[in-house]
């Protein structure tokens, strides 16, 4: 039924790389039969991985890189002189026409600096984001920027709205996702003159968005809203602290359940459903964000996932392509950009879009 | 062993006022013999709460104000019209000597804004910040500014280091707490402008600091430092992240042990251990925020908390005094502030401090 497409990935990115980028494959190969895939990396190591699997080896093309972005290559460094990594080959075989997409699990912010000159952005969006799916009570939240945009203007906050509006139509299925922006109370006074600014847009009639206005961080896993809205600074923190708690929680029940004999016996009969929760709350799960905003499909898988969470990362990225995300995009920002662009513009916002 | 003070108390603050604050300091009568307490609310309804209970009426003066500060009132508002409020009056005997220092579960941005009034800043101070203690993997860790402050500069952002220090010095009985200021990366380039600035501080010799670098989100939860240092826009939201996922984690596992029976049946051998568990995360066990900065000992309780929650909140205000942090923090600035003053003070730096 699905047209079938092709993925390219980087094989050479995170801390097991290629060995999880070739399992994960494997793994998303089963799941997805339509989808075949470019290997970008080091053939003298792919290969073995590749030798043992004939149906994964037949699904996958393998292209040779000499070279690899390392873990703390600066973003500025790679621009000049990454041409010939397996990132930089991944990502430009999206805008060869050779991939539909691409998935990484490599450095960030070289990942973002590359796609960013390789791709360019949509037009009518000034910077693009880190998006991803939280878990919540209720179901699933999409929350961005995640880490692309320390510092946001207005308009920036505005666009990242409409994009993962898109996002949560694609990946939830929902016709009117509704939309929040992350502040420090949710009277209307509250926050910094950019919040204010960016509230005044997303509530504006022409937007036409299902805006619920300011929410707070214990928001985003109550589920309050579909999409929650924030600069990558913020996002970032949010994100990685909810990690770290949800770590927490985890090691403390671990440690208790160890230290005592009769609560091993007693979690004989509870594991069940305390696996369900660990499952429900998995960060494979989650694994796989979204750059939005860019002339292509770019994913981001964590640099320490395992095959599993790099094969929802290419699940993202199958999504996103299938659902043709960047033209959904690119629709909405035609019947909002000139609306936007019409209204003034303080000189913080000018200096942040002409970047 | 312990000299004696008095701890006024904002009666009427908070959701359930005045019973939980009644009940929470029947709770700290036992627990700090050596307190007093100056009660301001209204008599009518605080007299029936204590009738009972002799020798909590003995702990105790009641002092009667007509007026209430609500949830929602803006502290412009109060500043104008709200010297007869249970909040103003309570505050008010700090800086008038009949008592110690003031505990509060009323409204956060009335009490910050009023307390600035009517106690003001300790001297070298350009604002106060709110600080808390959370739970970490290996222990607890001091996390300010909480959301006093949504924009800072790097002088705030040191001087909340100070202060941070001190407090876990005070809390934690540390010689050296070490003290990380929250960014989206550990390297050194990542960040703002505000942070690079306020790290260089940091590392200055002169300061004395036990000063890790840069720390990430999920950093507050692992204990990489003793104290953790933000703005109060992303100190907001880290905590309230914190808190909302942290319930996401209670609310999955009693649902998913509520769904099965056998389930159910292991809870009763591992109670003991997951109650453990509970206690050591129980928000109760961490209420009560201190205002640092001001010219006297300012606690703020969760509103929504109950009797044990608030006896902690007052918790802190007893150690506050016992350990005279605020002269601490001035001793602490004498040494610092004439080094810093000196250093180039950029436009931006300077309009914040003026404030």
């Amino acid at each position: 039924m699905s047209a079938s497409f092709t993925l390219s990935l980087d094989a050479m990115g995170g801390d097991n790389a290629p060995e999880i980028v070739v399992k994960g494959m494997e793994l998303a190969r089963v799941r997805y039969p339509h989808v075949r895939f470019l290997l970008f990396g080091d053939e003298k190591r792919i290969h073995p991985l590749l030798s043992g699997n004939a149906a994964t080896a037949a699904c996958c093309e393998v292209r040779h890189t000499d070279e690899v972005v390392t873990a703390d290559a600066k973003p500025s460094q790679v621009l000049r002189s990454g041409r010939q990594t397996s990132m930089w080959k991944a990502i430009d075989a999206v805008k060869s026409g050779d991939a539909a997409g691409v998935v990484s699990a490599g450095n960030t912010g070289a990942l973002m600096a590359m796609a960013k000159l390789i791709m360019r952005t949509l037009p009518g969006i000034a910077r693009p984001a880190i998006c991803a799916m939280v878990p919540t009570r209720v179901g699933e939240t999409a929350l961005l920027d995640l880490g692309a945009n320390a510092q946001c203007d207005a308009r920036n906050l505005v666009e990242f709205a409409i994009m993962g509006e898109c996002f949560a139509r694609a990946m939830l299925g929902l016709d009117r996702p509704s939309v929040g922006l992350l502040n420090i109370g949710s009277e209307d006074l509250k926050g910094t003159d950019v919040l204010r600014d960016a509230a005044a847009q997303l509530r504006s009639a022409a937007l036409d968005m299902e805006f619920h206005g300011f929410v707070e961080g214990d928001d985003i896993t109550k589920g309050t809203v579909d999409v929650v809205v924030t600069d990558g600074f913020t996002g970032n923190i949010a994100l990685k602290t909810a990690e770290g708690t949800a770590k927490l929680y985890t090691e403390f029940l671990r440690n208790a359940i160890k230290s005592s004999l009769l609560a091993q016996f007693g979690m004989l009969f509870a594991k069940p459903v305390i696996s369900q929760v660990m499952a429900r709350t998995d960060p494979r799960r989650y694994n796989g964000a979204l750059f939005v905003g860019l002339n292509g499909v770019v994913v981001k898988s964590h640099g320490g996932t395992d095959p599993v969470g790099f094969a929802n990362a290419i699940g993202v990225a199958v999504d996103m392509v299938a659902r043709d995300l960047n033209r959904r995009i690119g629709a909405e920002l035609d019947r909002v950009a000139p609306q936007s662009a019409s209204e003034p513009v303080t000189p913080a916002r000018t200096a942040a879009a002409s970047e």
